[in-house]
């Protein structure tokens, strides 16, 4: 056997160093006067006196990837925006619960590291942490010869926010009569990759697709965005929230509903971007599976009681629109064509 | 293009589904009366209200993956191991700075979901934190058909915990003459393994190796065991503490170091695993990278005063090796043949 070391054995220790010093300014950049330690120590450090000014503090935690966009985003060579998706992901799912986003940890892992594209993930996820207001507080960079696929990665991460217990979503009064707002999302957001990587496997990503009026790269790599900022002001005049994820609708909305209230959706009652067509007709798929998987052009569904609504719609800094109603039934999405 | 759908594209739900019932139980039996919400919700919820009662509550986290190893445990089918390695490496890399770990949250991802190679995954993960008192209080299971290699996996986790804000480690009077207590490791942990599979590609892994009396496949995937249970009972006691993770002594005592003292190692003070000869001897690998790759049967190193030393080998309830001291230097490592 010939003489080993680290680096003839796939594991490039100059490779992760250059990479820490890349993103080291964007991460700092998200350090808030909280942040007692970061990068380069063994763990984050995140002052939590705070909490004790609160009647009863209750940390909320989140863990979550970006699905195979990751895939699709390595094969254009475009890395900035899932690190926006991954955090903005955790962000919508601890919000729906109504917590305050506080930190962030990221996890990144390829087969051979890049330290310029392991620095364009990380960048990405701290502007999106910075504008949220979270620190992004530490992180794992990991080289793992033979276990991803050549020129594949994977990222993941993890978020920490705190609320109230008193004020923790989905409240107990949810009941038929209330009224389901939409507000859109910005595109597939981190769900569905797997099948769009089907449908659109000899597609040219980069071309202007007419039916789009952009490329599928753009329209199918869009960042997924937060809700934190816009929500955050009218938690208290919101009943349940549901971060449409994997599962669509007819999976996410039930997780706020009570068990004999059905969600009753108006096709057709928001503004849709010709993209879900798009994908629809291309890979013949049936209206009820789209929902199933996608968003369909709706990222987070309120629910509201009716006589709120007017005061919240005026309150949310963006379009919104009335999809929807609860009536009495067992917890499942009607679909109303 | 035929018509689609999401299992055809790669993406199992039931599969997920079914992982999520095998490992139910054991995740559930890791939750305390801090739990408020777990499996199943969006974020889990931990009740804080404790933090309350602290002067200065600061919290840490860590996020890290098991490197290389779970290409090791996949080549042999053992998963269980893999769950208590990530979560011991993480309880450890928070104690070094003092922190007592109250929830875990883990990332597991592969190409092709195997239900029962995930929910043993999982269930070391449970066992260990039920094992150190910690909440697995959620985590994300994700298949990534194309990302990952056949038949290999990745899992990461972010531990949380808590501690004074005065009683953060290291302290500040670390100083020449301190002493360095040595706590055995139970095999390589989590570091080191691209070489160790470099070294060992053509050994049969299951079958008894004569140098170790066991087989390469039971020492190598032996789990990264917690400090957490003999060390917190005596932290007050500490005044530094180094996890030995990737890069060894070399790398890891210097971060607890002032910039003027060195560590003075003497090499043979401690009982070593005939493992480590096995692995220098087969890779033809000099001392001082082993020393830089590998823990060398010391898993953690405890900066200790002078006056303190026996008081404290007393009171920890297992085997210490007193490794060497501090000494006027450069926050350098040096290893005393």
């Amino acid at each position: 056997m010939t003489k080993s070391d680290y680096a003839s054995s796939g594991v490039d220790i100059d490779a992760g160093n250059k990479a820490v010093e890349l993103m080291k300014d964007a991460v700092k950049s998200t350090y808030n006067s909280s942040v007692l330690a970061g990068i380069g120590s063994f763990g984050g450090l995140f002052d939590a006196s705070a909490l004790k000014e609160m009647k009863s503090p209750v940390l909320v935690a989140s863990t979550d990837g970006v699905g195979t966009k990751v895939k699709l985003a390595a094969s254009v060579g475009r890395y900035r925006g899932i690190g926006h998706d991954i955090v903005n992901h955790c962000i919508n799912d601890i919000l729906v619960q109504g917590a305050k986003p506080l930190f962030f940890m990221d996890y990144f892992a390829t087969s051979k590291l890049n330290p310029e594209q392991t620095a364009e993930v990380v960048t990405g996820i701290a502007e999106a942490c910075k504008e949220s207001g979270v620190a992004l507080l530490g992180g794992e960079t990991a080289e793992m010869p033979g276990v991803y696929q050549p020129n594949e990665f994977d990222v993941a991460g993890t978020i920490v926010g705190v609320l109230e217990r008193s004020e923790i979503l989905p409240r107990q009064d949810i009941k038929a009569g209330d009224v389901l707002i939409g507000l859109k999302s910005s595109g597939p957001h981190t769900n569905g990759y797997s099948l769009i990587r089907k449908i659109f496997a000899n597609a040219s990503l980069e071309n202007k697709a007419p039916e789009l009026n952009m490329s599928l790269a753009d329209a199918l790599l869009a960042p997924h965005r937060s809700y934190y900022s816009v929500l955050q002001p009218v938690l208290s005049e919101i009943k349940g929230l549901a971060h449409i994820t994997g599962g669509g609708f007819i999976e996410n909305i039930p997780r706020v509903l009570p068990d004999d209230i059905d969600a009753k959706i108006q096709l057709g009652s928001w503004e849709m971007s010709p993209l879900w067509n798009f994908i629809q007709a291309t890979g013949e798929i049936e209206t009820e599976e789209m929902y199933r998987v996608f968003n369909m052009g709706i990222g987070m569904v309120l629910v509201v009681d009716k006589n709120s609504v007017s005061k919240l719609q005026a309150s949310i800094q963006e379009e919104t629109f009335i999809i929807g109603e609860l009536v009495e039934g067992k917890q499942k999405v009607q679909l109303i064509q």
